[in-house]
């Protein structure tokens, strides 16, 4: 199964290249991971907010295949356990898809052509993340979903 | 206002030590913080799972002031958003309370004595994350909250 993640902004945290190298090594024997990020758009005068989400979401479409199972990360979609979580990806893989896409938008939210690109919509909580923060923990749910569909013990 | 933040288990992770640091500093305007370690007991017998959990929230209820506000991280416990969770701590500071001490427990959960010492019960997702990942979660929601309750803007 192919794995893609999309994230807006290059991450200028040491940190959070670290922590996302290390989970990316540890995924290797589940998925083949690619993660791709697209240029957040400087935006600096307000009324130009609207155009420039709108670059930003055509960019992140025209990154993503016609066939690919498209999960969008937005605070209002459906908080799912780290169990119900393994199901889906498992589920999503038994129906033959090719490719899982997830998004994660940009400190300027989704636009909403992505969010109705999805194909289903996760919330990690109701809180505020950094979407730097919300790149690793995405990275360790698909990695503690790959363990729990192996069967494998997880140690935290 | 002082802030204590108690975990279970030393990091080993470098990355999550970065992003501890940055966050404490951050946080210095604001809060007099200081982040207490508690060891976790090594459970190899899982005949003694109880026992050592138990150690652990000992060790944990030894480290709180009496007068302190707990606020305990629990999976179970009341989801909030980041304008709620900064109206909480604003709440709080202003019934005069001299110490807010959070709580995270580590792999091995938290202890009942720990969680019935909570004044407040706090869930940040109906995932379970690592224990060191909800550690640089709450740093970064405790300085979000500032940020909201001083008005100033806050830069993802």
């Amino acid at each position: 199964m192919n794995v893609k993640i999309i994230v807006t902004g290059k991450t200028k945290d040491i940190y959070v290249k670290q922590a996302s190298d290390e989970y990316i090594k540890r995924l290797s024997p589940f998925y083949s991971l690619t993660l791709v990020e697209i240029p957040a758009e400087q935006i600096t005068d307000e009324n130009l907010y609207e155009k420039y989400k709108k670059i930003e979401g055509e960019k992140i479409l025209s990154k993503i295949n016609s066939d690919s199972f498209v999960i969008t990360l937005e605070i209002g979609g459906k908080s799912l356990s780290s169990e119900e979580f393994a199901e889906k990806l498992k589920d999503v893989t038994s129906r033959g898809v090719n490719e899982i896409c997830f998004v994660i938008g940009g400190a300027n939210g989704l636009h909403s052509l992505v969010s109705e690109r999805a194909d289903f919509k996760l919330s990690f909580s109701k809180m505020t993340f950094t979407h730097q923060m919300i790149r690793i923990l995405l990275l360790e749910q698909i990695y503690r979903a790959a363990k729990i569909n192996a069967n494998e013990k997880y140690h935290r």
